[in-house]
């Protein structure tokens, strides 16, 4: 048994549910902080969980250059490694490996690439990836395949769809071979860990429904959307969105990967996304941006030097309970770590609070907009 | 009413005491933790209050260049400002001061500095550190002194002494002229910070007991011993602080400046000495150095990469109960910023630990040897 999906309620397309994982459960729709190299950075697992977080997202790519995917296997895995008890889900490096766009060479049988730590070459199939994401025992791993550019012609298109399809059904067949080397597999009563199939084609309709027919047929517990928000306009982003979630089969989890802003997020739960992540949220916080329930905040302006006023008057975040606008602004100015660690906190927060919103929405049979973002009542 | 004392317990030279201030007690002996620009960096301080840091030490010169006095003023002092609700004690900014050597110039009236951060042009005099310091509203706050350089010769540690006796003058006179300006006089009872006095007179044990017994006639509620910690040999500086410690009232808190390692805290401790504080925890965690109860860890070292042991058997903090060695030196070698997070609460939460091992040691009227520091019992 990998893991298990069930539909609590469903309003218009969206739904909650409950995606039930070797290490724990988790509520959807869920948004996953992403925790590159076994950290959120600047955040200590203990306020994680305070926050609510369910589930964090690996990096295979940076777990592979460091520590290195053999020292976290004998460790027990990325859970015991890092100190997380709850759910884990790995990207396949593919996303990772496209950026790095002047440092790789793909072929059929993989991708070849140089480190961006220092230069040294690597290869990456989707046998590789899946050694190194059962090595790392994330609950949930994804299918190795490639992300399109942005923009590309049909042709183009097609052919990067087909090689994804093609490195499926090789993930999909070297894990079933493999998934009982996971590190924890007999710790947690014999528990497999569970693999996505991603969807790609692009930005063509027809292109994604074919990915998604033909990925459904290869057969995966879960099925992502890849792909997207790689440049392109964000009402396309929608669109491929709103047709690709048309062909995917409703009991399954469904992760839009890499995406969004705080309305987007909500938008996304409300066509029906089970699962999402983004860097966006811890990223920003490292660069003073802040999302409030009254609008972004960006810290380091000169107006907020002496408001006394919390990050967010509407927030029960440890952060905003404790200090005002004018610390933090003095903290991001001086360029002192804490504002780093604070803001991250609060940006988490707001993340996992609209997520929050959204469920409970969704559960009352609303439609969630986004005024249920921007206007949340005190705590 | 400033600042009262009261000793407890006392065992040969050594005693506990508490140090009630207008915002909190103190347990002494006390380490003080540096929090240079209003921040331990990296820890919030919600962490602070749990490691059970009682007093924090903010650096005058640092918080004038940024945010700027008046901004902490206006929005009612540092403990407001930061949010921290217990004792602060600020330097003078003597020492910083006297740390910029290619950039400040000493007169009579006072120390023509240039700034760290942009080379403008300031000036610190007896009466500009006591606003400056008045403005910040630590609870107790310490006279503008001239920390003399090592080596210096006698008639330049003479003259340094006698600067710094003026000096400590006009820093009463200014500080009784303007004691109730302290942004919290009237919420706090009409208490009033309390301003210590600084023993110099470099090495030469003669002058060190005029420089006390002058500076006890001027009359302050608390004494520091200055002028150490410059790049004298360890056992000068034992010798200078024994010395010095004979001429200094017993009913008054004794504060040694800038010192030390665990071994050093526990051994002036062991002297008489309430009250020290040092960047060396917080430093040494940035730069990896870890204080354990077997001794120190340079936690880069490969050879921790695959080992599962808490950081300290024996301790019983945050970090140790939860993460590997393994772990902190993957988030070292990585430069993940939860490194110097999780270090930084590690050896502050051994520092603390030392000193309550200490205080305790003395109450049960034992000599506390570094024995303690080193292998203390298990939570």
């Amino acid at each position: 048994m990998s893991i298990q999906f069930e539909i609590e309620s469903q309003s218009g397309s969206a739904r909650t549910g409950r995606l039930i994982t070797p290490h724990s459960e988790v509520e959807t729709p869920v948004f996953m902080p992403v925790g590159t190299l076994a950290s959120v950075k600047g955040v200590s697992q203990d306020i994680l969980e305070e926050l609510g977080v369910q589930i964090l997202l690996g990096n295979t790519y940076h777990l592979y250059l460091r520590p290195g995917v053999e020292q976290i296997r004998r460790l027990g895995g990325l859970h015991r490694f890092m100190a997380w008890p709850r759910a884990i889900l790995t990207d396949s490096g593919g996303f990772q490996v496209f950026s790095l766009t002047d440092l790789r060479k793909v072929t059929e049988e993989g991708v070849t690439f140089r480190s961006h730590l220092d230069g040294s070459s690597h290869f990456f199939s989707p046998e590789g990836a899946m050694d190194a994401q059962i090595g790392l025992g994330a609950d949930i791993i994804m299918a190795f395949d490639e992300c399109t550019e942005y923009p590309a012609d049909r042709d183009r298109m097609r052919a990067s769809m087909e090689l994804t399809l093609r490195w499926a059904e090789r993930s999909k067949k070297h894990f079933e071979e493999h998934k009982d080397e996971v590190p924890w597999f007999n710790h947690v009563g014999t528990a497999a860990q569970a693999l996505f199939g991603i969807v790609q084609g692009g930005m063509d309709h027809q292109l994604r429904r074919e990915s998604a027919e033909r990925t459904i047929a290869i057969g995966f517990p879960g099925y992502a959307i890849g792909g997207l928000s790689v440049g392109e306009p964000r009402a396309l982003t929608r669109e491929v969105v709103e047709s690709t979630l048309e062909h995917l089969p409703t009991d399954r989890p469904r992760y839009l990967m890499g995406v969004g802003t705080p309305e987007e997020i909500v938008e996304y739960a409300n066509l029906g996304i089970d699962m999402m992540d983004c860097v966006l949220p811890t990223r920003a916080a490292r660069h003073g941006l802040l999302f409030t329930s009254e609008g972004k905040i960006t810290i380091k302006q000169a107006r907020y030097a002496g408001d006394e006023a919390p990050l967010d008057p509407n927030c029960g975040c440890r952060v905003c309970r404790r200090y005002s606008r004018a610390y933090l602004r003095h903290l991001y100015a001086s360029n002192e770590v804490l504002a780093q660690v604070l803001n991250t906190v609060h940006n988490l927060s707001f993340y996992l609070d609209t997520m929050r919103a959204v469920r409970h929405s969704i559960l009352l049979g609303k439609e969630t907009g986004s005024s249920c973002v921007w206007s949340r009542p005190k705590p």
